[in-house]
């Protein structure tokens, strides 16, 4: 059941060559060039873009045959964890859903449950484009989710979800400050950078009605000092922030910030409810929005202000946010989401196709302080891309790639992932795994899993 | 280029048994019962559902290896026309998007465009388990839609669009009001009941903004006379319904009240704007709303009262609307919209993912007044309907098909389509044309019609 890797795909492309040719590529750089050329990749990394010598030797060759090369996608909020509880928790607003179904569900789960879990989402993920996940995962046993993601050939940043105060999470899943804290430290320490840097660590207190002040400011300082990621949830419902204001006397941000979180390390999923005041101290420091279109709609969020905050120069990236709130994973339909929910609010044009696929790339690599690294097709960076066939039934004649990708593309046209340089979906296939089986194995782990949570 | 019939599929089934084995029927009757069994057609018709007697012979089995089995989807608001129109047409709200972009592009439609468009259409929609439409086609020719449909085995209501009083129009769109009379009553008195009764026809007044009100009362009469669904556009946008107030000092619902036009044979898609007091007029005259989540968001129109009109015992069906506004023909995403925007107007649980497949169905029979033939799986109707396999990756070990269905199935995860008994999707394929000839067709017609259009 578990992803095999095959050599040397997944050695993260190092020693190896590859050549795409002849695909129209849509780089995201910052000029928005769209080039129809080739894409060299030696070691993982972008050797080239545009024509490539007739003489180069490489390992392979894909012929696009006129794709779309498009930089991987980057979902920056994910909860890997909560793909076996899809279908377990619907109509249900966020708190109701938390403590009556995902609490008690994360509480229940074992390492091979979590593995199993982990597998089925990478294997979703890849499948539909994406590159590069960050995800909190739950409160134990973050181990396991390192160890099952690493032959996937998944990018990660992966942070051990951390609760230390609230009388409703069930008793395995409340921990005590220090131990928390020391957990996070010791799980950063074992797989930060781990498989050529792929692997990643980050700070995950779940939201602020979860945690302690005390471990908000201990994370504040721990990210500063260990450069991580802090990702956690702000602001995605109006029940969640009278809470934090009834406990706190402040709004959801003004809260964070005095407790020294806000920072361009800090990345908060939804921010679906945020006035003026708190998306100014948000542009003010860097801080990083994470927008769960598809997650805020069935959830009865609500729909967040990515118009405004975008206009006062505040990040914003894109996730699907759990399976069980989605129920998807596939990036395709948050950016469409993304453009038309805004479409709503603020009329057509608002947020473009093209706006929306620089969240699915760009601003993703941003919100995770890999920019250098990762969102655009551009020589250096490492080799995460996808193929597009540009011949599928719902594609006509357009001449522009923004509003076929975003509008008329979906995650099931995805015909080629490349990770690192490495090629995990190949003609629509899955190079290192079996779909079916892994599935076989995700429907048994979950029926366990909710048998042991009660369901 | 054309579909070609496979003897005896499309022969609409007549004369021939199909027996589907080994399914869960999700059968959308009013007991909403699901049961694990067979399903026997006959002559095109549903003959058994249950436990087929092990005697039976048939000209062929299909193993549903525990697929669910769904009633064919009805969407009763679509324009198989605008399906070339994909992509050419993003980022304008309702008026200036018909004025710039959908009436030229309309305009320069010819029979072989409007054939490509119907097939490319049919071809999706099929594909993705819509077995009937209700159709708005453009002003001009077609018998050439009617033609191109007959051999691709859907099932549609086709109406001629009607316009006789809009400036805005380009000439070739814009007729007397006797001529469209006759040729809306020339055109049902050819097609209306043909292919087994699987072709309808409709009128199709555009919208009270481009029709006189002399052809508004016409088309009332008629559509009494000839017994014929009146399909039309009502309240999708703020600046239309106030064109209509300005000109005729009525609200929309109301004033379409005083043509006459209000009966249960009204099709009003979208009625994203409707006060309770029209509400309460649709509901006295059995006025069918055809509601269109995916186009209401990406124009920008608005997020309609679903909940209320239902509340109001009003039919509210799902349609895709055209291609240039979704851009997908998906029922899935149809379903799935509706449910989520529901939950964000009114809560989680609002509109369920049952009511949500209600209406992808049984209301969808009830607009185009074929329930007693269309709509569920019950012996002595249409054997229209679809199988979805249970073991698709994103698919769990859930025990509620609903939620499965509408949250995690996608169209690409159909693999049967059946019309009045005649498989015309089986095993992911098309059993009577290549998509992909298909779309080449489309795209050359679709490339030929912008330059017409001078795009």
């Amino acid at each position: 059941m578990v992803p095999q890797p095959q050599s040397p795909a997944l050695a993260g492309g190092r020693g190896t060559s590859l050549l795409i040719r002849g695909a129209r590529i849509v780089t995201m750089n910052d000029a928005f060039d769209v080039i129809d050329g080739d894409l060299l990749v030696r070691d993982g990394r972008i050797a080239a873009v545009g024509q490539a010598a007739a003489s180069e030797r490489v390992d392979r060759i894909i012929e696009a045959r006129g794709a779309f090369l498009v930089p991987g996608f980057i979902q920056t909020h994910i909860h890997l964890c909560q793909t076996l509880f899809r279908g377990y928790a619907d109509d249900l607003a966020l708190l109701d859903w938390l403590k009556s179904r995902i609490w008690p569900m994360e509480a229940a789960h074992t390492p091979a449950s979590l593995a199993a879990a982990a597998r089925q989402a990478a294997s979703e993920l890849l499948l539909s484009g994406t590159t590069t996940v960050l995800t909190m995962e739950t409160v134990h046993d973050t181990d396991a989710v390192f160890e099952a993601l690493e032959p996937t050939g998944l990018r990660a940043v992966v942070g051990k979800c951390m609760m230390d105060a609230d009388a409703a999470v069930p008793a395995r899943l409340l921990e005590t400050t220090q131990h928390s804290l020391d957990e996070s430290v010791a799980i950063a320490r074992r797989w930060h950078g781990r498989a050529n840097g792929r692997l990643r660590a980050a700070f995950a207190p779940r939201f602020a009605v979860s945690c302690s002040r005390d471990l908000l400011e201990a994370v504040a300082a721990l990210s500063l000092e260990h450069d991580l990621v802090v990702h956690t949830h702000a602001s995605e419902n109006r029940d969640e922030i009278a809470l934090i204001r009834e406990r706190t006397g402040r709004s959801n941000i003004d809260y964070l910030a005095h407790t020294g979180l806000t920072s361009p390390r800090l990345c908060l999923a939804h921010c679906v409810w945020v006035d003026e005041h708190e998306q100014s101290v948000m542009a003010d420091h860097d801080v990083k929005v994470l927008h769960c279109p598809g997650s805020n709609l069935k959830l009865g969020s609500g729909l967040a202000p990515v118009v405004e905050m975008r206009a006062k120069g505040i990040s914003v990236s894109l996730g699907a946010d759990g399976a069980a709130c989605n129920n998807h994973l596939d990036m395709f339909e948050e950016m469409r989401l993304a453009a038309v929910l805004q479409s709503v609010r603020k009329g057509p044009g608002a947020l473009t196709a093209r706006d929306a696929l620089w969240m699915a790339t760009r601003e993703g690599a941003r919100a995770i302080g890999l920019e250098h690294d990762l969102g655009s097709i551009e020589v250096g960076k490492r080799a995460d891309f996808l193929l597009v066939d540009r011949d599928r039934l719902q594609f006509l004649a357009t001449h522009d790639p923004y509003s076929t990708l975003v509008y008329s593309a979906r995650g099931t046209d995805v015909r080629t992932t490349v990770v690192d340089g490495a090629v995990l979906v190949d003609e629509y296939r899955p190079t290192g795994w079996d779909p079916a089986e892994l599935a076989v194995a995700a429907r048994r782990e979950a029926a366990a899993l909710a048998a042991r949570a009660g369901f």
